[in-house]
Parts: structure tokens; C-alpha cells; sequence
């Protein structure tokens, strides 16, 4: 079994260590900002960093002999150049908040190398951790979070901003999570387009038109709901 | 216990029947085109068909005895001022869909009565079915609808778009789920506000305009991308 060490304390590493502990891979935990105790005797080195702290921590482990691979969907492979032996990607698909439990087996982990060997040695850790283990270039890995933000990053501001819309009208926003589960656990049977529901995939201007108005105290929501609607209704077929 | 006629046979409709035929409700269920053999007799007739479909039906129960309450967020109780002994509206929030099983126990039912008694009975029938009955009238179930064609609506088509994007680049949507999950897991331990991540609340300009320039050959999607990073730049603070 490869012997790991994890550079970062943030939630990716946290959550990093967690998953390999788990799994009964011998794992160390260093501090990027001193590499105190930075084992010698690594066979892999994962930078969980920030992404405009890698060059710098990389910087560092120039002289490390085994492979370094950082933890970026956007970072290319060549920022590590120059480190270990040789080096890669190990990029875990998901959003981490520190205090949540995860289901690590479910997380995809997409999977570069600077060599095919780097690379079998990497898809060999992620599996370790997850059923869902890909090979992925720089490329490929900007796709795939382009999609996420998409998915992730913009579904939870629209979660934010009615929330916010809730919160001013004295709603409680838990009234709406039976129905945002719902929505989720629909894309498990049914493409998302298909499972569109409301009144641009109707093409019911009424109901739109109320809408706009009842949000015209709300100029920003107004034009993130216009935006929406004509995107909807664009891009799909009446129903 | 009331003797209750559903007007309706599209996924409102079937829902309804099945939830409160599970709690031994003694329900009817009644073609909204013919109305061929209505119960003359029923305490409750929920007319569960759509918006624009709601004037026409109610045009046709002036005649009965009992409660006459529609299901709809969206439209005013008025629109059935003339129909039987009293009116009421029934709105469940959720999102149907006919071959999908529900905990009909979590969906929220928002209530108005013509009078103080009848909305007692539609509330003492929503809480056979549900935990969470709530009064709401026109104005309020404008407001919960408006909310949640942010976060249902709105949320599934970033669904679409993600996973258009994900096809159209060779990737299985799928890969997305747990991201998806994930999200929408954390709003019971942390508001949506603090939960966002991504590169907007980052003010990561550098993978905003990557994520930009990769999507030249996507206007459309980079229009969206646009527009929600500015959204979530100018209604967060910077992380």
C-alpha cells in the first residue's frame, strides 16, 4: 500500500485524510505554510491547497521523491513541473463543507498523470476511496467544472435568492425543501429536461407576467426571473 | 370524516387521491371533461386541473352542496365566487409526477376559505395528508410560487443546461449527482448564503474568464454563466 501524505488543512484535505484513514491507507497530514514534518518517504504527495497557493507550495517540494499531484479542477498538471518524480491530478468531484459526513465511495475522482504508471498509481489511490474513478485532462476537467458550477455553484444562489425573497415576505425557507429534494431526486428517473415543471416550460405569460410584477420591489430577482424564463423558454419545447 | 369528490385526472389529481385514499378518506375521483357521475352528495369538491381550466369547471359546480376549492398557487379564490356552499383553495406545494412515489407527510399545504369554517375543514383535510398546513391567501401563495420557480424551476433547467453541456462534450450527467445531492443536503445544517462555493464567491476572475472563454462555442450558456456570477458578485460578500 502507497504511502500517502496530504499537504493542507482545508476542507478538501480534512476530508481527504478522513476518506484514506478510513480506508486504512497510511496517511500524514502536513501544514502547507511550514512543511513541518514533511515526510521524506512518500510515494504520493496530494496538495489540497488552494488553487493560488499551489506554484508557491510547489515551489517547495521540488526536491520530494515520489509523486505530486494537487487536487484542482482548474489547475493544469504543468504547474507541478518541476516537482517529485513525477507528477499528477487527483481531483475529487464534490462540494466539501468541513462538518458534514460524506458518502466517499459516491464521489467521482477524475485522474491525471505525467506518466501512465503516475497515473495507474493515482486511479489506484481513488479507488481505494470511490466506485467512481476517470481519467480526465486539463481540459476534461474544465468541462466537468464548468458543468458543476452550473449544477452546484448557481442551483444553490438560486437557493440564496429565495431564500432572501422568503426571508422578506416572513416565509420560512423550510417550506420549500420538500420541493427542492423532490426536484433532485426526480434527475434519478428522468432526464432534466423532461422533468421541467412551471410557467415558461407552459409558456403561461399570465402567470409569468404576475410574477414580473409582484417583483418589480425586487429589481435584481426581476431580472434574474426574465433571464431564466427566456432561457426556459429558448431552449426547450412547449409543453 | 368528510366525504371528499377530486375534480381532475392529471398528476395534482392522482396524487391527491392516492394521499388521501391512504389515510382512509372516503375520495371520488371525477373526470373534469364529462363529470359523469359527480356525487351529489360530497362534503369537499378539490378541482385539480389546470390554471386555465379552473373558470370553465367552476362554471359547472354553481349547482352542488358543499366546499368547491381549487388546488392552484396562482389563481384567486374568486374564480369560484359562485360555485357551491362555500370556496376554499387547497394548494399543495410540490412537484408531481405521475410515476413517482411521495411522503405525502412533508409536502406543505397552504389554505384559504371563503370563511372561517370552511377553512377549518380544508385544514383539518390537509392535515390528514400532511404535517405542515399553513393559511396563505392569493397574495402569500404568489409569493411561495414566485420562490419556488427560483428553486425548483429554475434550479432543474441549470439541471438541463449542466447536463446539454455534459452531452454535448461526451460526459455522463450522472457524474454530477452527488454533487447535486450534496447541495441540496447541506441546506438542512447551514443557510444556502453560507454554503455557496465556486468561483463567483471567490471572486476568482482568473476561472471565471477560463470558464467564459471555454464556453465562446455555448453563447447561450456563457450568457447564464454571465449573468449568475454577476448575480452572486453582487449580492455576497467576498470570501
Amino acid at each position: 500500500m502507497k504511502k500517502t501524505t496530504i499537504i493542507g488543512t482545508g476542507r478538501v484535505a480534512t476530508h481527504l485524510y478522513r476518506a484514506l484513514t478510513l480506508q486504512g491507507v497510511e496517511v500524514t497530514q502536513v501544514n502547507p505554510r511550514t512543511l513541518d514534518n514533511l515526510p521524506v518517504d512518500s510515494d504520493i504527495y496530494l496538495l489540497a491547497v488552494s488553487d493560488n497557493a499551489i506554484p508557491q507550495v510547489a515551489g517547495r517540494l521540488k526536491g520530494v521523491a515520489g509523486i505530486v499531484a494537487h487536487t484542482s479542477g482548474t489547475t493544469p498538471i504543468t504547474v507541478l513541473q518541476d516537482c517529485g518524480t513525477s507528477q499528477g491530478v487527483f481531483y475529487p468531484l464534490q462540494t466539501f463543507s468541513k462538518e458534514r459526513a460524506l458518502d466517499y465511495s459516491r464521489i467521482p475522482f477524475f485522474i491525471e498523470g505525467s506518466d501512465s504508471a503516475t497515473e495507474a498509481t493515482l486511479i489506484g489511490l481513488a479507488s481505494q476511496i470511490s466506485q467512481t474513478v476517470v481519467k480526465a485532462d486539463s481540459n476534461r476537467r474544465k468541462q466537468l467544472h464548468i458543468a458543476a458550477v452550473f449544477a452546484c455553484n448557481f442551483t444553490n444562489h438560486l437557493y440564496t435568492l429565495a431564500s432572501q425573497y422568503m426571508e422578506a415576505n416572513s416565509l420560512d425557507f423550510n417550506l420549500l425543501l420538500p420541493l427542492i429534494e423532490e426536484t433532485v431526486a426526480k434527475l434519478h428517473s428522468l432526464p432534466p429536461d423532461e422533468a421541467q415543471t412551471g410557467p415558461a416550460i407552459r409558456r403561461d405569460t399570465n402567470t409569468i407576467n404576475a410574477h414580473l410584477d409582484a417583483l418589480t420591489s425586487h429589481p435584481h430577482l426581476k431580472r434574474i426571473y426574465q433571464t431564466l424564463s427566456d432561457s426556459i423558454i429558448t431552449t426547450s419545447q412547449p409543453q
